[in-house]
């Protein structure tokens, strides 16, 4: 039997939300043990989160660098690290560890912008390492019997993408009241110093924009979008509308909002074919809704009939046992954990994983760009 | 207790489908008896039609001026007509009627295009009779719940609004096909002579508009709408997108299509303002998700609990006894006979009434004509 | 083209709610005519109420027994009469008019109690006459379909029915307050002397018992049933648990009750063979879920594809424009229209027609007197 | 920070189900390690699986005697030990390892027998050692909001309960069939020897019935219950209607089903007091439906508004963000981790946990043997 895969953490300490799903997530399947990290830019709070953590205060570092540095010169170094900073703190660790042949698990979007994505893409290829990039709802097993049917042509050519991401949780000015639950959470989500030019359209939009490419594989030709900030004062967009045209002659929309109230987490994706039609809602996620020409409509249900094996294979338990977001999350976790066992064992990794990588984070980050250029020309139609 | 209103139809014999929806609507609060009627430009499907609807002889007509002329010298005349066509045989029926001073309900879209949409604003402008148009999604309780809720501010300021309409009966090439079931519905929806400028836009992106401006009473500023036709050698659009953005400052958005397999008639519209939300779905019309800030969404029952007096006005039983499209449909007809009733006992309306009526109609067509304007113009901004 | 039928009316005066039912639902396929009645006991409700239903003058009786006799002296008389008083006053009119040889539509439970209902089964059999009752939920064309597929066998041989029909509205102690909104529902509902010795049971557990018996075919052979009043000073029951033991072996069970609040009208039925289980739901009826062994569910729709001739004949409109409950009222006046055309055209029956008759009607009223044996002997097993 | 509690393993093996289950649950908050066990009767499969759980081999055991034996005389023994092997394996090993002093976790039901039962009681109570056991659907975050909210009288005095909890996979003979898929969880499931007296009411029944204890803190009077083996050849009952009467004189009834076909794991609750009532479905198990008399009804999210702590506790990530089975699990786990730490740092437990108890264990044995006794006589109530 395999070790577990040693894992370094960078933020995702103590109030921070993310880190402690990363951390959730490798645990499920027991592929990974967290061994060290950088919890926060603050110095206590760092510690104290090592210490609930576990962590052998020998593997507790001052900054990424120091770690880079010194996880490099072990024996026992990890095997790849997680970073689950805001936007801005992406980038600099993440090329920092690559340039250790450290692999690097990254959270969503890739960068703060543009050049910086180019830039990674550029190290990870010099690098050798791997890297993933946690679209974690990529991670669910029906969204991959989405994606297998659809391979599978059962919907027929694809003609139409309807996906939408809407939130409610910013709905008021959570950014700017210090004492408010959602402050922490806000406030570097609508600073573009911290989050770059994409407000919603970089915190969800990209969600919805990676499912599509995930699930239809088709690829973007142009799109035209409309960015709004309705909260008086929200320097970035908690809205935008956005339409898709596909090089195959495909056609799109998406919708992500952080201001429509009554929405949680609704993360919807309907795709139309010549043949057939899908629709899956993050909220129930364990069921996906597919409609074939002139027959009623079927709900599939994760791990039970006429589910493909990859889709199984995302499934811990029978059906009607319901899974959830971390479930999703653990299977990119697990995803990587083989891609990186097979770059172990036999130095370079010739299997294809499903695991999102650093070109998915370019897209994203060129998603952002592309919809706040098309926004503010008032949603002239921009080539992607 | 008042007679029964007369009433006349042109169109809707054997083989239609919504002449037959009228009559059934107009029965079920017994506010009017059918009396005449041309039903079909085949004379031999308009007798049959007439003899089965047990209309006088005397009172089925050759065509609807010899009707009007008719009708007009009778002292036991139709008080209104109802024009069932396809859409290029709206105006001139209509026309006619008006001209002798009989009151028309008329199904939408009002005209063929914009010009005839004027000209029979100024018709019924000067022949003083009423005119309905059986925008009739906008008959539900629930709507008019929403609308209720919207007018008392319980949303606060609206934001966005995002409508959709969502059918797959043309996801093939029916209207080819002379033996295919749909063949008679469809082949006139996609004929631009039968039809005018908009294919699915104007069949049923229509409703989606006028459901936005009857629940919200935003006023459209600009659209930018991209059509489709996806099914080879369809002349009109069977896909639309159109964003929209309202004087006010709130945006928007329709979808509409009839290829999106597993959609039989899937009108929903989503509402958000400041302090609340609301969500409503035709296919399960009896019910309307409400959510306001930090609270717990709320699940509104028809004729149920919290319920404004209009929206009960608008139902007939009691809660969970489900109402359905032709219920709403007869909450159309009997506003109007409402409002004619007003009229023939005091010689006016003044009272205000919520059926659609011909600047409702108006606003339709101008909304075919500007997104048809948008979408040949690669979606521009076009002003309303 | 036949005449409509002519229909008059016994109670379901201004007040009521079932009689406008019965009205609306006899108008919407335009088969019957409305043309005379008694409308209350109190002579002024029932004489606004007739004007208000335009009925001739001449026509508007004293009394059922009076009306009888009159309308059995004319030419033009009634086809048919409708009797909607509560249960203590269905058996005398039902045998006045059937003694005259007019047909009759009664609303449920039958009667009073099992004497009267064997009592009256006698007179419909001497009379030649046709008697219909309103277990209108076996009206709805999903109902229709569930019959049919288990007729052809989709489901193999049945074992096991579930049915409930939970309501809320007698939560609280409205029967002595006068002032209370559903005081003239309640009132009656809880009284022994106008509603027999079932109270939930016989105004709702019998709809759900005859829908088992409707949709299965299957026989009952013996019954355990645990009535209670949680309502303090409540005379019958509003809460009922019901075990049945089927003459085939299957096994079923219904819980009705009129105290779970949240339920507004929640008429359920789940049956299972040993191929394939369907469940239904009357708050959305439109739809039916089918389970065959080792396939996904898959969801039926009105009038959508797969449904059988049966219940699309019980549709009048496409899938995804809904129908509810008055429709279905609809189907079974409209049925037993056509069986009163054949009698009258043919002088008699030889078809099969399905409206429930006198017959079901009198297993409804042995329904409640078995579970009220049962439950006062501690749910002892009863003989049906 | 605390360690890690060491944990071992009694079953679970390669090809089982529940165990894989415990152990995800056991890791997800990162309470518990897996240092020993013996993991099947099979020792071939038993060696396998504990290298593919990277078990040191020196504490990888041939049986569970020589693992207590051996684990009571290390100094890093384990604090706790799981069992989760079929019923008819829990009582001798717990007593094995609770004569050790060490704790427990086992598998519901909690034995093969009452009296296997009752013994296990006073070997609990004796040893001072804590057991646990894994009645999981308390662990849901919405479950304990439920309980909570009764608690808090916010349903009023309880008047009726609804549980059931359907399946379908044993609508076949599945545990005739060697080479069926579910041959394996079905052979000992429907075997006498293995599961003791009760069938599908063991299995799952018991879940029902521990669910509506937790939930209401109702205590059962008596009962009555009719079991079916509708399966040929199958010994024990594979569906059960129970009927429940509660000291406090709230009635309700279990319906559970393993031939229900269409149900995958349907397990629902349903609670209806004087003001108000609720319902949760273990299927869609983040959302718990609120109704309070004469309001319309709410929809509670996991996490979200109007949530109590003691739920909000139970859940890890924000509304929206679906949980399920898994975490619900993991509920258990960490409410136990907290008990033992309690136990090992003061010595005793003086404050009150939430996770299910050998007490619970002995009430579902006892629900078991009494729903049998009361079918094999003709459903006679049984006192409990």
């Amino acid at each position: 039997m395999r070790r577990r895969l040693r894992l370094g953490m960078i933020g995702g300490g103590q109030g921070a939300f993310i880190g402690a799903v990363h951390r959730i997530a490798s645990r499920i399947d027991d592929q990974y043990e967290l061994v060290a990290g950088v919890f926060s830019s603050n110095p206590d709070v760092s510690k104290n989160s090592a210490e609930e953590l576990r962590i052998d205060p020998n593997r507790h570092y001052k900054n990424y660098e120091e770690m880079a540095e010194m996880e490099s010169l072990r024996e026992d170094r990890i095997d790849v690290v997680a970073i689950v900073t805001p936007n801005h703190l992406h980038h600099d660790p993440a090329v920092c560890f690559l340039n250790k042949g450290i692999n690097v698990i990254c959270d969503k979007p890739l960068t703060l912008n543009l050049n910086e994505a180019h830039s990674l893409v550029e190290v990870v290829e010099k690098s050798g390492a791997l890297f993933a990039l946690t679209h974690n709802y990529t991670g669910y097993s029906m969204v991959r019997q989405a994606r297998e049917m659809i391979k599978n042509n059962e919907l027929g050519p694809i003609r139409l993408v309807q996906a939408e991401y809407a939130q409610d949780w910013l709905t008021t000015n959570l950014e700017t009241n210090h004492k408010s639950d959602g402050y922490k959470q806000a406030s570097w989500r609508t600073d573009p110093k911290r989050s770059g030019v994409g407000g919603c359209i970089g915190d969800i939009g990209t969600h919805a924009f990676n499912l599509i490419s995930f699930i239809t594989e088709l690829e973007l030709k142009e799109l035209s979008a409309d960015l709004t900030s309705f909260v008086p004062g929200r320097e970035l967009d908690d809205n935008a509308q956005v339409m898709l045209r596909f090089k195959s002659g495909a056609k799109g929309s998406i919708w992500s909002s952080q201001v429509a109230t009554g929405n949680e987490n609704g993360l919807t994706i309907r795709v139309y074919g010549e043949k057939g039609g899908i629709s899956w809602n993050q909220e129930n996620p364990n069921y996906l809704k597919y409609s074939s020409l002139k027959k009623p409509s079927v709900i599939l249900s994760r791990s039970g009939p006429d589910i493909h094996a990859i889709s199984k294979d995302a499934s811990r338990i029978p059906a009607g046992h319901p899974e959830g977001y971390l479930e999703g999350f653990a299977n990119i976790y697990n995803d990587f954990a083989n891609a990186l066992w097979e770059k172990i064992e036999k130095g370079k990794v010739v299997s294809s994983y499903i695991y999102p990588d650093v070109y998915d984070g370019l897209k994203g980050i060129k998603f952002i760009a592309k919809t706040v250029e098309s926004s503010t020309s008032n949603c002239i139609w921009v080539k992607f």
